[in-house]
């Protein structure tokens, strides 16, 4: 089956171009209405490639592939970062697939499946349904956003009895902040200015601390156990090693293309580890999905239309950091 | 009760020196005869303190304070790096005493309590007897060299059926060999030369590659699960990555005191942490030495006398690089 549908690509001259696209359906894929897109940071890096862009969906299923068995025709789904995982390597079998080498990520080989669209092809393997009292405009962001703080939450040894130091208010830090109050965690937030800490308070923190880049923590703010960097990826390690309790974790979600210096002697000090972590396994996302709706955790967020205009105005918001906290394309057609 | 006794101290000018000290034994402490004291990299860095040196220590115990229970006269015991911990913080209680913020650690407020001297006065919690049929010249290395290396092989994870790196071959990487060969692991040896190619495969390498500082891992090696960098402190992390496999473990056993640039953009790629590690807990201590002595593992040594003469010959082999692989001082005495 011949499927043709809208989408949205960056340029070269970092416009948005509204184009259609044509893919055959093949036996394990899915054909799905995009309804929602969320915007990511890394949505920018990717605008002068010409490729569909964005990779946080939710939409609905409107045709299956001859193979396809675990969904139906009219299900709700989110669909992200990744498109296929090979189900037989390494990573594969020991429930890493996000790793996995056989995959086709974004930005790679993948040029026409974007969630900038009004429609898409989606591999089934990697469409996860929405549970029914979770509005899809929320479940978008969780497909990346969502994810990248879910794993170090859940698949490092946090305990809800923990102090989890949140560094960032941003799409990234808020939802760290909202999951991590939901499983009990205190949380501190860290965050480059005080406009952020009365909603920082509501989503769950218990703490929240003014730390410009290169300032040693305050006094007052006692060590936490893992500390998730959600911010700029321009951090300075000396200076949050004081922060870390022995044995803690430091998660740099927000990375910069340039090595950053890490003080080796002062993590021997306190055996503190830095773990990177790359979005989530298939099976994370279910579990945040199903934790989201359960504990009613919900990303903040501004929509916008999915148009050209429309489009750009949300790149442009976050560019200037003026997003409360995530972005979410709201398709009609 | 008072004890004085021998002991060899640095100097500002960085030769050895003879001296004495008397100390009141208190009821936690035992008196021992010291027998043999290994040399370890850090002695180097404390030389021109005037402190006593030395915390790799083997000896007999002489006398107990009133309150001893877990040792009597005539026991062999090694004593290391740590001297006292308070038995009552979270790192105490969760097993992680070497973090103990309360211990008197090497090089703090301890200047007297060195394993270069004849005697010594150590606290009984930290005084391990020795199996019986392990002789205190392999168990001194084992205090610190020989902890070093153990944290990271049993703490964080390794299995028998890892693929492990050992990087740099020395006082720490050929017990590094020794030991995560004897546990199962393949063991692979990264080293800047052919030079010690033979030792490496006959303490139980499966693989040795050459590689130096800043070239990338021959193609040929496949990617390793935990990497102990036990060799220069100056490590190219960047160059190193492309030999991790996914949620592979670097562990920098040698640091140094100006930070390391680390890639992370290459970490999240592929998940990868670095832990940092400080020689071992007590407990561990304790099964390194079951270990080694039910698994024969012992470390290769250049034994000298404990006198003047014998330490500074020690430390300037090991100042040139030429230790073979671990210096062990004997005292007659």
């Amino acid at each position: 089956m011949n499927v043709t549908f809208d989408v949205f690509r960056g340029s070269p001259e970092g416009r948005i171009v509204a184009d259609k696209t044509t893919r055959v359906l093949q036996p394990h894929e899915v054909y799905i209405k995009v309804t929602h897109s969320g915007l990511c940071g890394s949505d920018e890096h990717f605008l002068r490639t010409g490729q569909v862009l964005g990779h946080e969906g939710a939409g609905i299923v409107k045709h299956l592939g001859s193979a396809v068995t675990s969904v139906k025709v009219g299900d709700r789904v989110g669909f992200g970062f990744t498109h296929g995982s090979c189900g037989s390597c390494e990573d594969c079998l020991t429930g890493w697939d996000q790793y996995c080498p056989g995959q086709q990520q974004y930005g790679s080989h993948n040029l026409d499946n974007g969630t900038f669209s009004y429609h898409t092809v989606w591999a089934e393997s990697h469409v996860f349904p929405i549970p029914e009292n979770y509005d899809s405009a929320y479940a978008a962001p969780l497909m990346c956003g969502g994810a990248t703080v879910w794993t170090p939450l859940t698949e490092y040894g946090v305990r809800s009895t923990d102090r989890v130091g949140v560094m960032g208010v941003g799409g990234l830090g808020h939802l760290a902040i909202k999951l991590a109050s939901a499983m009990g965690c205190e949380v501190v937030v860290l965050s480059s200015s005080e406009g952020k800490r009365q909603e920082a308070m509501e989503y769950g923190a218990a703490e929240y601390h003014v730390l410009r880049s290169g300032e040693r923590p305050p006094e007052e703010c006692r060590a936490v156990k893992h500390l998730l960097l959600c911010g700029s990826a321009n951090v300075d390690y000396s200076s949050l090693l004081p922060l870390m309790a022995t044995h803690g974790t430091i998660y740099p979600l927000t990375v910069a293309h340039v090595p950053s210096p890490v003080p080796m002697l002062a993590m021997v000090h306190k055996g503190v580890r830095i773990q990177a972590s790359l979005v989530a396994s298939r099976q994370s996302i279910r579990t945040l999905l199903d934790f989201a709706a359960k504990k009613h955790v919900v990303p903040t967020i501004n929509t916008f239309p999915m148009t050209v205009e429309g489009i750009e105005e949300a790149m442009q918001t976050l560019r200037e950091g003026k997003m409360r906290y995530r972005g979410v394309l709201v398709c009609d057609q």
